[in-house]
């Protein structure tokens, strides 16, 4: 054995990199280890996530607007196109900044402490690295997630895109199906569909962005469906068809340019060699381990953050993840650390959002639905953007905030004022206590805790909105 | 005397609509009252306030992205133009709209529960109302503000406008000069000059927005210059020139087709005969009020909402006003209520916002500013609107929240969180412990708070981001 580690962490990815800022305030004694090539360096989020697909749902909200500048006495709007090269050069420009801003703040400035070499598990306290074995007192497993990919349709070639290599494509196809209609499928589907291509989107699923609450589901599918089809419902089977793929879905069959595989992601737990551990391994090959310390129940010394472990697989709890395993491994102990309420955000137009509970955890006999419909929202209205509807979930006799379902413009800044307000456990009466500037987005939140709290069974002696001195 | 009330409400505008709200629980013998002409009626916020100001923002900035079209990969931008006609238009439907919906759910379906003419005190309880007196137990003052316009420029005639008569007009001016760049000043100024007028800014303050933080100002006169011209530190002169206008402000002297006069709005206190009572009034003809009951110090049974009382002219707040005034008027009682932190925001891009005490109330000693400066953030880059800088200001010693001053893309949102957390007097390793998405804004709040935490004298055992369970 050449070399023995305080701490070995397996991944430079968000939550690896979280982890090493932890562990390097207790340890000079650590490996930062990532076996991709050079260009697959670069979190997840930066090269094929969160920042691309904003970069091009940006530019497409941009081009989608000029179908109502006539309305606002702006002339000319028929008269825009798009380039798409341009489009792609300028989400990959982008995305190269992102990439690149992460690894010189990181692996460029690591020296011997990164090692680009996958690592496989030899067994509880070796890892073999190349040719090379290394000793470790501590691991942190944080080497993510890749797309599914069914076998079958391994073999269509290239016009079969995973977000692995959507954001590489040189142009924008004519046509395009996008299989799965979660957050992913969602977001660029509505956004090559703003930019021109002809987008179909399917599920097997009759939701859509995991929503759990019918209502909100079927506004978001209606919002969504004027934009571009979804066949819901129905599993889809590709086939070459000359040039094209053939899509065929239910009674749905129609031929693309190019298909979007987002039916989600797996872990990348497969590649580390866990089977030599000698420990119990679920059928996605995943250890047991402990949400509140990150480590394995089987082997506390291993850590597990971030996509890996598939649960929650969004940065900001990645990113926690690794702090947690990182603080662990770096002190040598087992801390419990409480996990954020749950926080999800689809960046589609109108957002789509979960928060805390979601309807089909909860007792619906105990809570009470607040309403808001964004039709009459002033400032959505004066912006052309008055579509969605919010649902907050309230205990019936305590008015306490238990959660909230959203499709609703600027969305994803009501769901940080309600997560902050669901980790604090406050009730409705106490929210509309606070400030609601106007006319603001948050007016619509505020309109949603006035119906929650006027169908609770509580009484209010003053007007629930003045708080006594 | 005729008829003797319970409650009279003067004026029915928000204060006053919210106060009805209230009176309304508790009594039925109550009149509002309002002088207004027809087409005069409705809120300020609706017919000449954050309404139709919003409205015309939403176009300029639809307009004014064309400019960053080209590098997005969109194509004819530079083919863009403005009906000015069409735009007023679209921004006189949208607040007839916004007016109609306020009208038709107040005023219209009161009957004889609204009068419509001008108040007049004759003495502690007794109203003048045209040709008949009324009595009254209490009475709710809220009257309003209107545009201040100096007495030498009211003689040029129809070239001068203010936000009474700006939104009448049929087009937009080919220049104009926007004399004093408070919150709407500087909102109309960028959207006119967004939509291609030439705009001109005078101020005699060096400030703009009211903003008490220097960095932040100048962060925000460097922002809004590179669109039009600010003349700050000068007093402006107008004179007529031929058919325009020429405004003469230390040694800048230009002419322009109209003049915006946005330098403040002053109380319509003056118009309602309290000079009757015998009681004290200052300097602007305002009586001596609690803030906490809104009732006059002299005549409790009298109460001063919105506008009128020049404290705070922000809508949320006359609201909350109205409401303190119609409970206390409506039980007979002098409650007090607290007052919400202060939450101020300028609609310009980006955003302006103060919240909770600003720079100029603090101690510099005591606290630690915690600085963002938005060029790297992530989500603000791939949106192609990266500029603006946030400040946080908190307790040196206890991290404790006390304010925060910004300019940055949609800090209005930021401003609410801060609002809210200021309302808990949470402190600075609270806040960190809240999830934040990504990629948000909220992570720029997030940036600012992380450096603010870092200067504070707090030593943390645990990394501060994680909460132990």
């Amino acid at each position: 054995m050449n070399k023995h580690l305080d701490i070995a962490i397996l991944g430079a990815g968000t939550a690896g990199l979280n982890a090493l800022g932890q562990v390097r305030r207790h340890s000079k004694n650590f490996l930062l280890i990532d076996g991709a090539a050079e260009d697959k360096l670069g979190t997840t989020c930066a090269r094929v996530g969160c920042m691309p697909s904003k970069a091009m749902i940006h530019i497409a909200e941009q081009f989608h607007a000029r179908r109502k500048f006539k309305k606002l006495g702006i002339e000319g709007g028929d008269e825009l196109s798009i380039d798409s090269a341009a489009v792609m050069e300028r989400v990959q420009d982008v995305r190269d900044i992102l990439v690149d801003r992460v690894l010189s703040n990181t692996i460029d400035k690591m020296g011997e402490k990164f090692l680009n070499e996958f690592a496989h598990f030899a067994d509880h306290h070796t890892l073999q690295l190349g040719d090379q074995t290394v000793g470790f007192d501590h691991c942190i497993i944080a080497t993510g997630s890749r797309p599914v990919v069914p076998e079958a349709w391994q073999s269509l070639g290239d016009q079969i895109l995973t977000t692995d290599s959507f954001f590489e494509q040189e142009d924008l196809p004519a046509s395009m199906a996008v299989i799965g209609l979660g957050v992913i499928g969602l977001e660029l589907g509505q956004a090559l569909s703003q930019l021109g291509v002809n987008v179909t989107g399917v599920d097997t699923l009759t939701t859509i962005a995991g929503l759990k609450d019918p209502e909100i589901n079927r506004c978001a599918i209606d919002l969504i469906q004027k934009e571009f089809p979804l066949i819901l419902g129905q599993t889809a089977q590709l086939e070459k068809a000359g040039d094209l793929i053939r899509v065929t879905a239910g009674d749905h069959r129609f031929t693309v340019e190019r298909v979007l595989v987002s039916i989600g992601r797996r872990s990348n737990i497969d590649r580390v060699g866990l089977e030599n551990l000698g420990i119990q391994l679920d059928d996605h090959g995943l250890p047991a381990y402990d949400i509140h310390t990150m480590a394995l129940k089987e082997a506390p010394h291993i850590f597990l953050a971030g996509d890996v472990n598939v649960d929650t697989p969004i940065l900001h709890e990645a990113s926690y993840e690794g702090k947690i395993a990182g603080h662990n491994a770096g002190t040598g102990s087992l801390s419990k650390f409480k996990r954020y309420v749950p926080l999800h955000i689809t960046f589609s137009e109108p957002n789509i959002c979960q928060v805390g509970q979601s309807l089909d955890q909860l007792d619906e006999s105990r809570i009470v639905i607040g309403t808001f419909s964004m039709g009459p929202h002033g400032r959505a209205l004066v912006m052309s953007n008055n579509r969605g509807l919010i649902h907050l979930y309230a205990d019936k006799e305590q008015g306490t905030l238990l959660g909230a379902c959203m499709v609703a413009p600027r969305a994803e800044h009501l769901a940080h004022l309600i997560a902050w307000c669901l980790e604090q456990n406050l009730g409705l009466s106490d929210m509309l206590r606070f400030p609601f500037y106007h006319p603001v987005f948050e007016e619509a939140l505020q309109g949603a805790i006035r119906d929650a709290l006027g169908k609770t069974t509580l009484v209010h002696a003053i007007p629930a909105e003045l708080t006594p001195l």
